[in-house]
């Protein structure tokens, strides 16, 4: 073999052999991994039609619509991070011209009007002092004046910690016939979701949270009734790799290639949903809310404030003021470096003011709040 | 912790632990992961700002670099799969009312073809049977009558396993103003690439076969006059998730926070790319085409014929012509299932004209031949 031009060689770094610190992640995301998620992604990697995947990727939807609560045949994980189920939502029902209608109550209330404007809707916003949440009241008003085709909302706003009560939302929607597309990126697995019961029509989440596996993958889920808004378009999808008309043939019955999918991350993916149904919805939600109340009465007892009310609090994420004249980024940064622990820093409008602190899937540990508050006591108070 | 409703148990169902076969992956992809990949997946999760973690990155876009043989600033690993990367060179590149021309001599010049309309372009196409390349003559007859803003090309036609010849092709784009954007899926990391020897403005590529990974992130570059183009864009980018200005704002100086991006993959991605560092690329090239070679004349030894001329033959994936008479689908199925070894079904075109073997990566070794045309002949001739 004779090349046509030299190597070059300016950027063949020598890289050693990789070793990364073992940090206790109880920031917004990702948290710790579950051991036997990380060894179920360690199997063989199988192509993306073998048929021992399909049965992979079967299972995976059977185990989704229990951890959502739904019913909705076309629930999959999608080949991406959060954002990537999160602009699919919006890519798959959004049509130029639409207006959506998007209850901004922090940083990704926001990212969805961004992404819902890319695809070329009129966007209107009902907005809240972040760490709020919107009553029935306030919805029905922006549903009145606005008349959406969508209403997107958050259910657990991760930059504020506040969890938006979504019972009677559904029944607002329906009244003015739109559809409702809910962000349940910080509550899937963590916190009661009742997709059905609730009447959502679109839903998205990550797998690094609630579920405990390494970031790659995205639950999503539609209703009949937004599959059928699809299936009416006037015009295609604008986005070939998230377009659900095509994702639906790989993942029903049709068999039909779309993108090569990852065998191991979805191993994974149906491993922490299999401990999802072994630990059952409800002892697993008892257990991220106990947990959190665990948390939130050491953090009063060493003298630190929650930031959202208790009744909308998270327990997935939890805000905490920082202190008068402490600087949160130092305290961070000191957990960091001294005790391996990863906490968030405040976002927006809550930057400097709050730290992030997630209690998710794998995490929502007794040991971990025991020695997160430890860690917080010495730091702060040192 | 009381509950709004019931729990639904309907898809609450038992799954065993996972247990899948070994197979030996000599189709179009996924390949098997080099097993020093699998050991760096599985080190312990950072958060995706975790100063451990930027580093890593940062390592990764050296290293893609020289695997790509560029100088690119924007070399970056996206976020979801091949199909991703080659939506974001399209999404970022492509303005609605751009005439984009494809050479399309495949399945994957047929989904640049659809992507690309999808971002509002005006498509052209020049066509080649599948199997054969285009000529110089044939692409400047393209960009006379087409004037194209975007020149779009395959190297490596994952289909057909032929090989596009790039040289000389930048020159003739400088001459018509128009950028040259190229699919190296099935060619980084086992055939010569030469990105800024060719003048290449835009590339992507997957993980998952010549670089030895699990699927799940993707490789992308753009050169500093796509990037250019970029910055004067009359619209925002029709997508969130693959746009380059928000990327660049996270993989660049600034760090700021655009999606969680997998530490666990990258820290994959890393290895493979420490591991072509360490082999060096003409070693690298030299093995795929040496194995090839061996692959070719045992397939002639048996009585096989490639589909496509020895000139333009990629080596890590061969075309082989399926015998007169013989069910390609019901071969395929036996070496599956008999010898846990999976080859690619033709596609469009070539579907049941031609089974697909890749030897990629980690798989371009010579047991992997002997094993796989014993197979074949048994097979073939039991």
């Amino acid at each position: 073999m004779t090349l046509s031009y030299p190597i070059n060689d300016r950027h063949r770094i020598a890289a050693p052999q990789l070793d990364v610190p073992a940090r206790l992640l109880l920031g917004p995301g990702p948290a710790n991994v579950h051991p036997r998620v990380m060894a179920a992604m360690s199997l063989p990697t199988l192509g993306h039609l073998d048929p021992s995947y399909l049965k992979v990727m079967d299972e995976i939807q059977s185990l989704l619509r229990y951890t959502w609560q739904t019913d909705n045949p076309l629930t999959i994980s999608v080949s991406g991070t959060g954002s990537a189920a999160m602009e699919a939502t919006l890519a798959n029902s959004v049509e130029s011209g639409d207006t959506v209608l998007v209850g901004v109550m922090g940083y990704f209330g926001h990212r969805l009007v961004d992404m819902a404007s890319r695809y070329g809707a009129k966007v209107e916003k009902l907005t809240k002092p972040w760490g709020q949440v919107f009553n029935l009241d306030e919805l029905r008003q922006g549903l009145e004046t606005y008349r959406p085709t969508i209403l997107a909302l958050v259910h657990a706003e991760t930059s504020t910690g506040a969890c938006q009560p979504i019972d009677g939302v559904s029944e607002l929607c329906r009244e003015y016939n739109c559809l409702l597309l809910l962000d349940t990126v910080t509550s899937l697995g963590g916190v009661p979701v009742f997709l059905d019961q609730w009447g959502v029509d679109l839903a998205y989440s990550c797998s690094q949270k609630g579920l405990g596996c390494p970031p790659g993958l995205s639950p999503f889920t539609m209703s009949p009734q937004a599959w059928e808004k699809l299936q009416n378009r006037r015009s295609p999808v604008a986005n070939w790799y998230l377009d659900m008309n095509l994702l639906n043939r790989y993942w029903g019955n049709e068999r039909v290639y779309h993108h090569t999918a990852s065998s191991n991350l979805n191993y994974g993916l149906r491993e922490a949903l299999r401990i999802v149904a072994e630990e059952g919805l409800e002892n697993r939600w008892q257990r991220h809310y106990n947990n959190a109340k665990m948390l939130w009465e050491g953090l009063s007892e060493i003298g630190l404030k929650c930031h959202v009310a208790e009744e909308f609090r998270l327990p997935t994420l939890t805000t905490v003021r920082v202190p008068d004249g402490v600087d949160s980024k130092a305290i961070a940064r000191q957990l960091l470096t001294e005790y391996n622990i990863e906490v968030g820093l405040g976002l927006g409008e809550l930057a400097g003011q709050v730290w992030r602190i997630g209690l998710m899937g794998y995490n929502s540990r007794k040991e971990n709040i025991v020695l997160l508050l430890k860690a917080l006591q010495e730091t702060l108070y040192a």
